[in-house]
């Protein structure tokens, strides 16, 4: 009997083969999917899952787990050989537990859903990203993925308590642990947590809640130089309890996307500008207090010009600046993903852009990022760039990442589109111990084969 | 040539041999330890470390870590036939990047002196705890010691941002990242964090800074139920940003203490005892805000009564009665530490004090906690208790505590002394998980064997 039979016959209207796979089993936001798999499984349990990577494992075949395909490295892009299994049919809160702050959701939930339940419940969900609407809990956490709220509750990885994966043999891993402490041996959550799929399929997670803020105080800051973003920067974190955004735009991205929206802020055309936000709890004195720290700035000579939204409406014109979603209409437009010492990014964008223009004069090249966090973003756009071309971007960037001491991937994560320059940010050594904990997890390497550590033989570990 | 001749010529005086070796080798702070070391290396460099290691792993010796002994655990205390690799001289702190907000430290750094060298340069390193005078930074993170400012900045491994270890062959992995974001593959530096020294010996680290505040906020409130202790918390969660501490009392160990110190805080016994303490910024009306806030908490009935400290003597008051040294002229006492989720909390401590009295009606019984982290401690106590009496708290405690869904070690870890309860928080197949991922590193299994995962044969891979 052949996989695609024995899955058939066990898990029945699970399966999809043939013409009942559609488009969008192909490829994830990278658009750098090719093939459709030759079947998709879609379990409704976490025993189906365990099922159907039995079979799989059984058979040698290779399978690529997917969630809401909104990934940008091509971590979840099928090959025409593979088996793609899908989270999409396991949906639900299972539970949130107000007095833990915790909730138990399912691997195939969106994350917008989870956090309008946390929300319902009195509470914040701090893992946010532009895909809220589309991408899922599962993916989230198999990329670590990282976003715009990382500054006040940390990075993905920090707010997931308790995670159950199946391993490639159908084990069923269940630790769905609710506790902040908990030292029982070693961390297998954070194993799992970025793997991008290569070590076990997540299937429902622990998440930790937090108090939902009250309101928001929201500045637009305009700055002269780099140095002065890193002082402002580390004046907000003293003294401003509750920080919970510090975008950073150079004039390239800022200046860019204010025409593209019909948008003036300022007299002049700053070097920088800040968008910084602050949670509220509801309590006297708070937008006093935001005013003042902003006038002290000023007066400190760190920031040029500020303007503190007066309405929501205000804060998201700030805000549309930032998604430059204008950006869009660009001709193969790319957006590079690193990080950097927060001391370092500056100098880095400047070499970074003198490097880019350089080489490619009739491009355009912005750099905008969540400094806080150190990562910079980098969109690059050039009228008819070939893949080669691209590939080329990425050489210069990520030479001059390593150079700095930088990693490649800040929050997008290495899937198949930066796995060739994996070793600029890891040694031969990370690497192989990498390898060493895939085989000890999944001995016949069917899980995601190719992804993040590209395929090696035994003799490599 | 033995393993301690080749030692001898290759590392010379770093190694240690009979009367050389003294008695602080032998025992970690559970005084579990009974023999000395066959050997103690003391390498003086990370070179020294790989070479130490690779001339055990080929010689099949086992080793020890050690770092400043003040484990709780027995996870590093030797048998005869070890040989003791201890950090003691590779002390130093080797940067502070104040832009990264980064401290970059060798691993037998005491904790103390970090948090001074942190200090000194204007930042937090938020990891603290009771042993910080002499328990070093490599040993905190191999065990992921907790602490009591976990409530605002988190565990220990959320503010590890690299790592550097030594395999049990002898590579140096070297994962020295600044970043916050930082998704390039497996994040190797949380499989070592919490494996206390079975996986690897940590070398240096590079931790996360935070802001130093301007001071702190240090209340004392007496409430009447657990059920207003969890609802105190989640309302100082929502409205206190910076709120830095919330150390829990129950009346078995408030009502000890305070008669121990001589000290007289309420009127009558309050069920419980909360230390609630906040971060300030050194900006106008914080302290208004902190009274605002406790006055509203009596009005809404959840606490019975509040004393804020007026000084900074004051706030040590409070503290030590937290500290509870009083205790430690009990005899043969025994500190468990336990996590669960925090709702569950209230019940776990009824039930258990029941429990442990009626099996030991002479025994001292109280609990106090960082109840925002879920961790609950337990200081138990009885005349002449044998190390029978000793395991059988353990196995009325752990049995509650499973039966709960909590973890049988919050902050202390595994070592020996947990190691046979290790399955009450974890399930078969996560052992063997973990016990693969051992196998894969340290494929010999030299490195702190018997510790954590107990001994084990291949075929229970």
């Amino acid at each position: 009997m052949t996989v695609i039979e024995e899955l058939v016959r066990t898990l029945g209207d699970a399966v999809l083969t043939g013409d009942r796979i559609s488009d969008r089993y192909r490829t994830d936001a990278s658009l750098a999917g090719r093939s459709l798999p030759k079947a998709v499984v879609r379990p409704a349990s976490v025993a189906e899952v365990a099922t159907a990577l039995k079979i799989c494992n059984e058979h040698r075949q290779s399978v690529v787990p997917q969630g809401g395909m909104t990934g940008l490295a091509g971590g979840a892009n099928p090959e025409a050989d593979d088996i793609v299994i899908s989270l999409e049919r396991m949906t639900g809160i299972e539970e949130i537990d107000s007095a833990a702050a915790t909730m138990t959701v399912l691997a195939g939930t969106p994350l917008e859903v989870t956090q309008r339940a946390a929300e319902e419940a009195g509470f914040l969900l701090p893992i946010d990203l532009g895909a809220r609407g589309s991408c899922q809990i599962g993916g989230n956490l198999a990329t670590n993925a990282g976003g715009i709220r990382v500054i006040r509750h940390g990075v993905t990885r920090d707010n997931v308590l308790g995670l159950e994966a199946v391993l490639a043999d159908g084990t069923v891993l269940s630790s769905l642990n609710k506790m902040v402490k908990n030292n029982t041996g070693y961390d297998l959550r954070q194993v799992f947590i970025g793997s991008e799929g290569t070590l076990g399929v997540i299937t429902r997670a622990v998440l930790r809640l937090r108090p939902l803020p009250a309101g928001r105080l929201t500045a637009l800051c305009a700055l002269e130089s780099y140095a002065d973003v890193a002082a402002l920067l580390k004046r907000a974190q003293q003294q401003l309890s509750g920080l919970s955004a510090f975008e950073t735009m150079w004039q390239s991205y800022f200046g860019f996307n204010c025409a593209e929206e019909g948008l003036r802020f300022f007299e002049t055309k700053p070097a920088f500008a800040v968008i910084i936000e602050q949670d509220t709890h509801g309590r006297d004195g708070e937008r006093e207090g935001f005013e003042a720290f902003l006038g002290q700035m000023l007066e400190d000579g760190l920031i040029g010009d500020a303007l503190i939204a007066q309405s929501e409406k205000e804060a998201q014109a700030f805000w549309r600046v930032r998604e430059g979603h204008g950006l869009d209409r660009l001709p193969s437009l790319v957006n590079l993903d690193v990080s950097l010492p927060i001391g370092a990014i500056g100098n880095f964008a400047e070499e970074c852009g003198t490097a880019l223009r350089a080489a490619f004069p009739a491009a355009h090249v912005s750099f905008f990022g969540h400094v806080a966090d150190s990562n910079l973003h980098i969109a690059f756009s050039v009228p008819g760039a070939s893949e080669e071309t691209l590939h080329e971007v990425d050489g210069i960037v990520y030479a001059l990442v390593s150079r700095c001491r930088g990693s490649i991937s800040a929050e997008h994560g290495i899937g198949t589109l930066k796995r060739d320059f994996l070793d600029r940010s890891r040694s031969p050594a990370e690497i192989k111990v990498m390898r060493r904990i895939k085989a000890a997890l999944d001995p016949n390497g069917i899980l995601n084969p190719g992804k993040v550590l590209g395929r090696y033989s035994r003799t490599d570990l």
